[in-house]
């Protein structure tokens, strides 16, 4: 995000703060079943109740994120989204308490790899220049 | 690497097992300073002692496998390769003490975060479907 805020504003000169990611991912083959993406929409589905709604807080399309849904779908032992057709809700989508448990367990999988490795990880970050602003 | 042997033998009937990764980076802006990418060529230029050589191994271009490192090394405070011309391995690059510092933390930072979330990515694990053979 900083970095695009930092492109956005045409700063280019102003060299960011070096950014730590962690990410996890489940391949199964050439697919990622589960990973940062598939979650970033789960977790989307639920605070909004639908995929359209999702696919616009990601800026993504409703078709990629069915396609991303019905992936993780696919690849679960059980659904992690159903289909809340009808009712006052029509037409709309729900975590399922399974979904519900991927999320919970993919979000305590990230804290617990960044709490146990924070000593390390700021030791890397300081390995890392700081130019600070820069002429180049 | 087993993705790759499925695809290349052409059974592609046959589900691969779910291969759990934990991807570490540090993004400076744009580009990723430290990840594992760059990571895997330092110790390939560890192991062989030269850019071409660890290029090969990695079946990355010369010139790809020369703009890492370099990205690397100047985003670092003190770089972690230099080359090593003149004397019985001209034209070689070595890996300073500050590039295995780095190696080395980075390895230990991906061990700590895989050993503390064992339980949990065994877990996460076990939601996968295991279709096994299977027609589709």
């Amino acid at each position: 995000m900083s970095e695009r805020s930092s492109r956005a504003s045409g700063r280019r000169r102003t060299v960011p703060a070096p950014q730590l990611q962690l990410r996890i991912r489940v391949r199964v083959g050439d697919v990622v079943a589960v990973g940062p993406g598939k979650i970033a929409l789960l977790g989307a589905v639920r605070e909004h109740g639908s995929i359209s709604a999702a696919a616009r807080s990601l800026d993504m399309s409703y078709r990629r994120a069915w396609l991303l849904l019905d992936e993780l779908n696919r690849s679960l032992v059980s659904p992690a989204t159903v289909a809340s057709q009808g009712g006052r809700r029509g037409g709309g989508a729900q975590v399922t308490a399974s979904g519900e448990a991927l999320l919970a367990l993919y979000r305590r999988i990230e804290a617990e790899a960044l709490a146990v490795t924070r000593r390390d990880t700021a030791r890397l970050l300081r390995m890392l220049a700081r130019p600070g602003p820069t002429p180049t």
